[in-house]
């Protein structure tokens, strides 16, 4: 039996810099289509910054046309100013990816660390050196944010496999 | 001189049910024009209900083409989960509203009190019984998410009269 292609982007939510990363798989074979991160700066105004997020987003999910779209589950931060402004982003987000298919999947931190690593506990580092690995990609992508948002998108790779 | 009409949209933005009302300001002449709530259930999905708000505002954006969106600021409630969900559907407001027009406001709970009654202390049956009496309404708003976003939007026709 043909094995399903999905094409999944994975987005790492954030207000300053929100990362993204999109895969193909198709069963257990997995390739790292791009990745990225979309940055907004501190002068700009609170809501032109979301639009910014807004449209930015539009144009992946235009060149890379998801199946399945990705999300990390909001963690509740020491900082609740922070957490509440990557939550107003997070809002963006949502709403743009249901908007362009059903398919919205959310997974908490320590789930990506155990999918990526094998365990809940693995840092930054450790997720990275999978993800360069199991993508088979030359060199470990940059910024961090870009990368995380890979492992979300091969988290759920790994759920639906 | 002539005074500037402004038709001033306020939001008290919620998750659950989102507080709407339009008044029309011309100096410190004002009539209300509508309100209402956008009421989302917890049987959908949350990115679902994100969409379902959006598109509500969207039509009350169209029929009213506010000239001034004036927005509630996010209390950090004790609820940590609570007020998550609600910064996430601020988020989508905000977008909303920006790629309306960028005249967006945002004013803090106790700025709004005191702009209607005279005190930040104030509760919620005197928000309610200034704003029948300011807007000269027949009946008391209802529900509550309705009158608060008419105290919203005649906050910000006090700011900038």
């Amino acid at each position: 039996m043909a094995k399903e292609l999905r094409i999944i982007l994975g987005i790492d939510p954030g207000f300053g810099r929100l990362g993204w990363g999109v895969i193909r798989a198709s069963g257990s074979s997995l390739s790292c289509l791009g990745y990225g991160c979309i940055e907004t700066h501190s002068t700009e105004e609170f809501a032109t910054r979301l639009a910014l997020i807004d449209r930015e987003l539009a144009l992946i999910i235009e060149k890379y046309n998801p199946t399945d779209i990705s999300v990390e589950e909001l963690f509740f931060a020491k900082n609740v100013k922070t957490a509440m402004q990557v939550a107003h982003a997070r809002g963006v987000v949502l709403l743009r990816a249901v908007n362009h298919c059903g398919n919205i999947f959310e997974y908490k931190p320590n789930q990506i660390k155990q999918a990526i690593t094998g365990t809940g506990s693995a840092d930054k580092k450790q997720i990275q050196f999978m993800i360069t690995r199991i993508l088979a990609l030359e060199k470990t992508p940059k910024p961090d944010d870009a990368a995380d948002a890979l492992a979300i998108a091969v988290t759920h790779s790994a759920y639906i496999r």
